[in-house]
């Protein structure tokens, strides 16, 4: 059956969540907000590009740090309220330098760091 | 730092979406909501709790269908409005019985189903 983004489930803002998972290990690096355009956008590009809610307006993952992330699958939830993009991911997905963006850990009731900012 | 749930960032719903990932193989398995409360819950008893937006309930993962989340940690993300929870799934994560909900892959434009029901 054919794609298309306009079958999927978006919420009242017209976006639909978009979870990073890294190929290979599987470190679930980031999840931020597509719409339908951006999904558009990341299937024709092969560059995950989200919705920046902030700026309101698209944002292609990495363009200006060069922490870039080439699509290497993408999958749609049973609902087609959520994806999950298999990606190669450049160096950190995080804009605290980190690897990924779950670094905290709640441990025993505190807040622990799991990771150091990657040094270039 | 003590880890308070009422820190976290909601949305207007009151909100927070949470990821399941497998530990040992890195699966991503669903994704889903939690209130502060959900949150709570799942911290005190160590099974994962979300939020049924479709009952407005509390939804103890697995509680009728045995398809249980233990939950091995809870990570928070850098800017606090996303959940990963690393858990113990039991059978099947997706309601229909797929180990993940994420079995749809979207493929030179196609939809191609990448996993079939789990036999019990």
């Amino acid at each position: 059956m054919a794609f298309d983004p306009d079958t999927l489930v978006y919420d009242a803002n017209g976006l639909v969540p978009c979870i990073a998972q890294a190929e290979g290990t599987g470190e679930v690096l980031m999840m931020a907000w597509m719409t339908a355009d951006a999904v558009r956008k990341t299937l024709e590009t092969g560059r995950v590009t989200y919705w920046s809610r902030s700026r309101q307006a698209f944002w292609i993952k990495g363009e200006t740090s060069g922490h870039t992330q080439a699509l290497i699958d993408l999958r749609v939830d049973c609902d087609r309220d959520c994806l999950l993009a298999i990606v190669r991911q450049e160096g950190p997905a995080c804009h605290t330098n980190r690897r990924s963006c779950f670094y905290t850990s709640v441990t025993n009731g505190d807040e622990v760091e799991l990771m150091k900012p990657m040094v270039d």
